[in-house]
């Protein structure tokens, strides 16, 4: 029986990461996965999807813009298998990459379960709550199992007709109707995909915008740009009953006190994900756990001396590089390498349809339940060179500052570019920097990022292009 | 005779924006301009040529990614003269929105050509040189009127066989074979546009590299990637004659002391630009040059008083976004606006082929004539998640810092969104912020510019994913 200095179960973005930063600073450490390295987000969510809607942007684009280009193609026809094929040839050479990074580091990877058998030791599985294979010991343990796919109450999901994210990943027909119940980022990015693709799809949403808590004019630009290109967005709908019928599926939605029943061929589910955290043993040791997730300080400690826990198995937010971060923190935390905690208030997130969606840092309302006055400023792509330039005009971006300080507290883009964007407003948002110092930097013209300093400028005195 | 408190001769990135600058703070502004409003970077430089490329990247992503992306698309034909109007109509409406910026801030435009006819003064004509059609009288004179396509010694442009940027921004015609003289942006822009469409292509470059002046390993990869493309690159090269031969041209030119004779259909030349300053009337007030270029203090005075120059005209860098920069920033010091200078070691710089080429800052070669130690950071896009997911993995990312503080001096960027990517790396650069400052920032996956993130890594006790 080998030993640790550190036990992690899960090699997802939490995981993986957390096993490389703790290998660099000298720990030897053990990584417990049961699945391919790189979790879901690599093999079942983040990055799968991104190869797909690259498939989906250029087939729309040829689609859409192909004449206005002077490209005249003949027939156009689309081999969706292809599609699903380079989508998962691409996971499975990320998947290896992170297997050589554990190697390159001296990180053992254990293929199988992991479950606390006492203090120090785990047990591994060849299955999800089967009998150990064999054993790990370890100094400590970092618990990085991650999350899955939530379903509805009442909603059986059958790999056929009714769909998670991860059953439409590997799909290899493209269904001719889809019913979406659940207008996230999932939802959204999938609705943009099979939309582009020549899917009819109907999405539906519970709350009263598209992507809930994001800026409400982000909100409603995305509801619009959706529904132009083809998409039916039904936000307050609330869901009464899906089930199968005959070929396909029935969705019963109430919205506003009117009653809609969709058919479509399939239905994706995509409400919500739930923490991973039920065959880990947890109680041998009496681990606390709230909602299903996993309780942890600041310093990612459980109640349990030396058992820590990063990622989506202690709860929201729910992202990969939230997973990683924390990961980072976690074993930085460990061995007195780090004092500041993980800045929640200063997370981007990104939703990767088009026109894309990225925010950072605090909602106009967000500032308001703080207590902070703010003042907004708007920088349209329509005015911008490079955006006519490139054909993609649609969206904006809005900067959320403190009215008196005008330090940056949030950043709001929708429009092409939007996730690659943010990350400079992210950088501003963690630097605590100014509306006066973005304006004042020089942008490269004709970029896209020069709509950030305009919105900066609409706060500092005025835009020069709107 | 209209009296105004600013007479702008010029209407391009310089001028426009300083008219609009100058009008937010209160200035009676009169803008005379001979051609259209935006000048040669709107109307015959960045955005036309960002349309072309914009078009060009699609028609090469269909014939070369296509299959791979599942798109069967039957016989592709290129309408070229197609790709052109497209991108004189996208300069029109930009052309046009900057006539209606001037109407919004009550800036008056005035058609024709400005010469200073005394003090205080100016003479419009309705050609260059022409005789006067009108006068404007203005406190202060700002003149912005750019530069204009340089010509090699003893090669003459014909505009059919013998062409310059602007020229072939015009042309409808695709060569079958073209040979480019100037491998900075303009000429790899070209390069890389008329290779993408079929076109047979010579890029010959004086200098010992492409994009003299930029790092060399990221000059080193672009040349690697535009041969791997099907272009024929020839650094040091010295052009010896270009002469019109038959049909079309032929080039000849030295290197590394062998001699090689290429023939070709039509000729590009694109060896840098000069100021346009001969017709102004500078000598009436003695208006000093230097090497043709306006001589102008830190305040973008010259040496009359209440004569003021700035962009192209006053020298290098020769970028848009520097004039739009010292357009705001003489403005700002007219009025007593300002007293920080414009930072010339802080403007990003921007090549838009494919893989597209961005820098900001130092390079290790001038941070080291400065005196500085630096320590440089790298990281690989084939190792970042979102480059491999979206089939463009080539290229890589460089941080350069001060060795000891770690200060941001300088990054270096080839690979897809590099153009986008650098503005993060400019504003880190414009608050002087550290490698420890954007490794601690936390980054959404899966973006590219989480690749910035990984090089700062690099230098701060090592990259996660590399």
């Amino acid at each position: 029986m080998s030993e640790y200095d550190l036990a992690i179960v899960g090699a997802g973005p939490g995981g993986y990461v957390a096993a490389i930063r703790a290998a660099q600073l000298g720990m030897r450490v053990s990584v417990i996965e049961g699945e391919r390295a790189g979790g879901v987000c690599l093999n079942w969510g983040c990055i799968p999807s991104k190869a797909i809607l690259r498939s989906a942007e250029l087939y729309r684009t040829l689609v859409t813009e192909g004449s206005e280009h002077g490209i005249r193609a003949g027939a156009i026809e689309l081999d969706y298998p292809q599609v699903i094929r380079r989508s998962r040839a691409v996971a499975e050479r990320l998947a290896r990459g992170v297997e050589s990074l554990f190697k390159k580091n001296g990180i053992a990877l254990v293929k199988g379960w992991g479950r606390i058998e006492r203090r120090g030791v785990v047990a591994v599985s060849s299955e999800p709550g089967g009998s150990a294979v064999t054993e790990i010991k370890a100094r400590r343990l970092l618990i990085a199992t991650g999350s899955t796919d939530r379903m509805l109450a009442g909603v059986e999901r059958d790999g056929r007709s009714v769909l998670t994210s991860r059953d439409a990943l590997a799909l290899t027909e493209l269904p001719r109707s889809l019913v979406i119940i659940g207008g996230g980022a999932v939802g959204v990015e999938f609705a943009y995909i099979y939309n582009a693709f020549g899917t009819e799809v109907t999405l539906l949403e519970m709350e009263g915008q598209l992507l809930p808590g994001s800026d409400p004019e982000v909100a409603g630009e995305l509801s619009r740009s959706l529904k132009r290109q083809g998409i039916k967005v039904m936000t307050g709908a609330r869901v009464e009953a899906a089930k199968a019928s005959g070929e396909g599926v029935e969705v019963t939605a109430l919205s506003q006190s009117a009653k809609a029943t969709i058919g479509a061929e399939r239905l994706l589910v995509a409400v919500g994900r739930k923490p991973l955290c039920e065959d880990l043993g947890l109680d041998c040791l009496g681990v606390e756990t709230e909602n299903g997730f996993i309780k942890v300080n600041r310093r990612f400690e459980t109640n349990c001396e030396g058992v820590f826990a990063i990622g989506d198995v202690i709860g929201p937010p729910l992202l990969a590089h939230v997973a990683s971060e924390e990961g980072i923190a976690a074993v930085e935390f460990m061995v007195g390498r780090r004092e500041r905690a993980v800045d929640y208030r200063r997370i981007p997130a990104c939703t990767y349809c088009q026109p894309e969606v990225a925010s950072v840092g605090l909602t106009e309302a967000g500032a308001a339940a703080l207590g902070i006055e703010t003042v907004a400023g708007r920088f349209p792509f329509r005015a911008l060179g490079k955006a006519v330039a490139i054909g993609h005009a649609e969206g904006f971006v809005k900067i959320v500052a403190d009215r008196e300080t005008h330090e940056v507290l949030g950043c709001h883009i929708i429009g092409s570019g939007a996730t690659d964007m943010i990350a400079e407003a992210a950088l501003l948002c963690a630097l605590e920097g100014t509306t006066t110092e973005v304006a004042h930097t020089v942008h490269a013209h004709p970029t896209l990022s020069e709509a950030l300093m305009e919105a900066a400028l609409a706060i500092e005195g005025g835009s020069i292009n709107f």
